[in-house]
């Protein structure tokens, strides 16, 4: 029964992988509208200005802004209306001096005008001709070609995870197709004698397999693909084999090792037996999540996550989720949600161990309050109860009753 | 060019329109690997405990813990290791007095075993004896029956948006199939005869569709199943087709109105005469976004948003997200990210109205700084390169520079 004697800190065990691993994924081409989540692979510049022509942004009048410099209620300028500019088209009007023609938003304005006047501040005489109450200036109410972007110009760094808008912004150019790093595999084993499938009824001393299910779901929202392996026992050629099978259809390997002694110790025998340079570290300054496995395989990801499924998300989240986000090239991973809340009770720690503690969130106060929910880091329904976590960094003894802390939301 | 009169505030318009909302979509029954983002349709009772064993949370040794008392490392308790319980079995030692047995992490403790030793206080003098250097107290290390959960407990309640730790444990009790709401079907209109698809080279003033596609993003994020209809000219006839189409294949319509005022005046037409009770709100409190109009179609909500896309993206996530989430049960939709900044510059408002202000977020004095990004609502690269949104609200006048706000971020 080997304890952990060189554990490693949570961020430098995560470095001690990311700066060894190789380039990211492999490029592929997808339609830009279905790139929702993707990361770019490449810098994306813009090959057309946007926008292509200048166009009005409000409703009213194209003119020539001196026509109504000086313009009032008490002394409006008077204009003839030589006709519309309609939307989708190009003008067909050429302004003289005196002469308005009608603009929408977004559409051309009349050839020869340098501004609008919104409708609003102009009123109409007759068919034909307006009085304008106030001046405008050139340029006014006028989106010029290229304000919005120029040829040219930068638009997305390569690893830009795309949202909504970033879609939007492409099509908006006719980028209709982007290079996007491959969304990474990720096989997962779970293993352990006392763990059997979820339809199964456990029998005595056995458990239903959770981890296989908690673990694909991380990997989707982290973008990820996951490819389950089913529950494998604690054998040393049986799981090198699934090893081996999981790394040849996957960009990563997780295991999360049975709880037993016997079953965590073959993890990182086979995780070591695996390729080069094999296991990199074995234990995480870090509760819940101690006896964390971290590998590199033929330059190929591998964790040997814990058993019990409570500290398997939260390694997972902590070490996993941002190794999957650098697969893909991703340089912003999309934060946690926070919010800062009182603290009701102390949260005992020790220097030297990052915590992280579940918490239920009310508001009392007038403020919002986290309750830290104490209890045996492996029940599953603290998580499910918990609203978010408070971390206790490495370089602190606790957290004080009535301290403001920042709560990282579940989602 | 008709104005609007009667605009609502942002929040009034969103609950005239939900507190007239038929009750949520009908139920479906998916295997609960697959639910994850799925809405609970009922709430959900444990039928089993969990754990159904008592079971050690440390490797070391099962013992009556009245062997241990007054147990120390200058006077160890001396105990005989009986045998051991293998993960995933039933105990088949029973101890008497004096007696221990090997136990792991999760496993089952031997027969009338009330606490488990740490290995670590423990040593072992033969191949069946061992000293035990700390008492341990009945039930120290041992989760017993239903700790985790009680057989007849409510774990989930109805309209929560399943997260892989509730996927995790709904499997550890067996529940494998879970009743959620059916994701809601939204049909996409975009219209404007200015509008071209994306792949097109747009003529003098035309541009390129995007609301579409933003549209259908935001409605995937908020599990959604987007239906784009494409794009429709300004035509009373042909949008009300479009329309009806629409809402026969779908359980919301999103309308994007060309910007000019005569495809705007068909949009409220269109929507007023698809059914009852029609029209809700026309204009809302709100820059970007006032010519918003929320209408309800015999039980179907249908939004016409503003052809601007930047206006169509705050004016979705401001009122039609919310929708959605209500329309699958949701009772607490996912809080978009928030980090606390301190503005740099001024951002100017009006009473009665609110404003999103996008922001970059950049760090100076050792603290996050948010500078407004000013310039015309209309430029879509505004979007993409800001980190975030300031609201002003709707009493205020505006914000000073140096205030701390709260930054919502995008995702």
């Amino acid at each position: 029964m080997a304890e952990f004697f060189n554990v490693l800190a949570p961020d430098r065990a995560l470095h001690t992988l990311l700066d060894r691993l190789p380039r990211r994924l492999a490029v592929e081409t997808v339609p830009t509208p279905q790139a929702l989540g993707r990361v770019t692979a490449d810098a994306i510049v813009a090959l057309e200005s946007l926008p292509a022509f200048a166009r009005s942004t409000m409703d009213g009048y194209a003119v020539r802004a001196s026509d109504t410099f000086g313009a009032s209620e008490s002394l409006p300028a008077y204009l003839e209306v030589a006709g519309e500019v309609p939307m989708g088209q190009a003008p067909d009007i050429t302004l003289t001096t005196g002469q308005a023609a009608l603009a929408y938003t977004g559409g051309m304005l009349a050839k020869d005008a340098d501004a609008v006047v919104m409708v609003e501040n102009t009123q109409q005489i007759d068919a034909t001709s307006i009085e304008v109450f106030r001046p405008v200036a050139p340029g006014e109410n006028v989106v010029q070609v290229g304000e919005d972007v120029r040829c040219g110009e930068p638009i997305l760094p390569a690893g830009s995870l795309l949202r909504p808008q970033d879609i939007g912004g492409l099509l908006a150019l006719g980028i209709t197709q982007v290079n996007v790093c491959r969304r990474p595999v990720v096989a997962i084993v779970s293993t352990g004698d006392e763990i059997v499938a979820p339809e199964a009824t456990p029998g005595p001393g056995q458990i239903r397999d959770i981890n296989t299910y908690t673990i694909a779901a991380m990997v989707q929202q982290a973008g990820g693909i996951p490819v389950s392996l089913g529950v494998i026992r604690d054998d040393y050629e049986v799981q090198r084999q699934a090893a081996v099978d999981g790394l040849l259809q996957a960009d990563m390997l997780v295991f999360s090792a049975g709880s037993s002694v016997s079953s965590r110790d073959i993890t990182v025998q086979v995780l070591e037996s695996l390729g080069l340079p094999g296991v990199l570290v074995h234990g995480i300054a870090h509760r819940p999540g101690k006896p964390t496995i971290i590998a590199l395989v033929d330059g190929k990801p591998a964790f040997g996550l814990p058993g019990n499924p409570v500290s398997a998300m939260i390694v997972f989240r902590l070490l996993v989720r941002p190794t999957l986000y650098a697969l893909a090239g991703c340089t912003q991973p999309p934060q946690a949600p926070m919010v800062r809340a009182r603290l009701t009770r102390n949260i005992p720690s020790i220097t030297g161990r990052e915590d992280h503690v579940q918490v239920r969130l009310f508001t009392a106060d007038g403020m919002l309050q986290a309750e830290p929910i104490f209890g045996k880091s492996n029940l599953i329904y603290t998580l499910i109860r918990a609203a978010g976590t408070v971390v206790v960094p490495l370089d602190q003894g606790g957290l004080y009753a009535g301290e403001e802390v920042s709560v990282q939301l579940y989602h």
